[in-house]
């Protein structure tokens, strides 16, 4: 079981636009190189981050990627689902349906108790990503980030939105 | 992010395992049979469960599968693990290391506030899975399966650890 790496990537991309001043934008060449990953491939996770309303496009030649909506109402799990999708990890097959033991499916009442283990297991990790939002990733990075990055966070930042 | 389809297969073939009399087996081609799953990609998993030491392996002619320990002592969790591994679903690749803001990695003193999060629900996610034992989902059979079903698996049962 592993989530795709477009989420790492998504969950920093959304943390850096978070710093932008209002009205920029960048552009997913210049996301691809502030995070040193493949531009085409960032570009597939930046496309899925604007259809989920997470992120939206700015036309023109200052145009690029920024936050749909202020960070603090941006959550992990709002990137998690619109890079992996929301379909749970655990796939019910209903095998308890096959084999000799089988009857017709409507007898079966209820979800097996295998199924109801994992959709609760299911909404307790997406419970725990909801607590966690843009705006406190980008406050835990600058209390943590060692000084040096940041200053050279900011100037990078400050040419790229300039170009 | 997709559980192995093996995850679902060994616990429910944990569960039948659960109602075998003391002291018997079923090899791996009955447990297919039974749920109607494909045998050898069957037997991978009950290899795996087995060197995980939930299943045990018992020789002979009327050898096969059995529980390595008591019903109420192996969790959803241990068949998740056995099977799927122990590796949480997020690999953090630490792309803040990357790129134009990068600085040696001594420098970063805590995991990013992205890896935490996601720590946080891997545990969550582990806990919930934990509380439910093979001995819950056996209960749980019990009480919800439909009557005929249970009589058509007893009578499958019954023939099968005769054989």
């Amino acid at each position: 079981m592993k989530l795709s790496d477009g989420v790492e990537w998504g969950a920093h991309v959304c943390t850096l636009l978070a710093v932008l001043p209002p009205d920029a934008a960048l552009p997913a060449a210049r996301l691809a190189e502030y995070h040193s990953v493949p531009s085409a491939y960032l570009a597939k996770h930046l496309q899925a981050l604007a259809r989920a309303g997470v992120l939206e496009t700015v036309k023109g030649p200052r145009g690029g990627y920024r936050l749909a909506r202020p960070p603090a109402e941006i959550t992990v799990l709002d990137i998690v689902e619109a890079i992996d999708g929301e379909e749970p990890a655990f796939r019910c097959t209903e095998i308890r349906r096959r084999g000799p033991s089988a009857v017709p499916a409507r007898e079966y009442r209820l979800p097996c108790g295998i199924h109801r283990a994992f959709t609760r297991a299911d909404g307790a990790w997406r419970r725990e990503l909801e607590l966690t939002t843009v705006a406190s990733l980008l406050t835990g990075v600058l209390e943590e980030a060692p000084p040096v990055s940041l200053e050279r966070a900011a100037r990078w930042l400050g040419e790229a939105v300039r170009q």
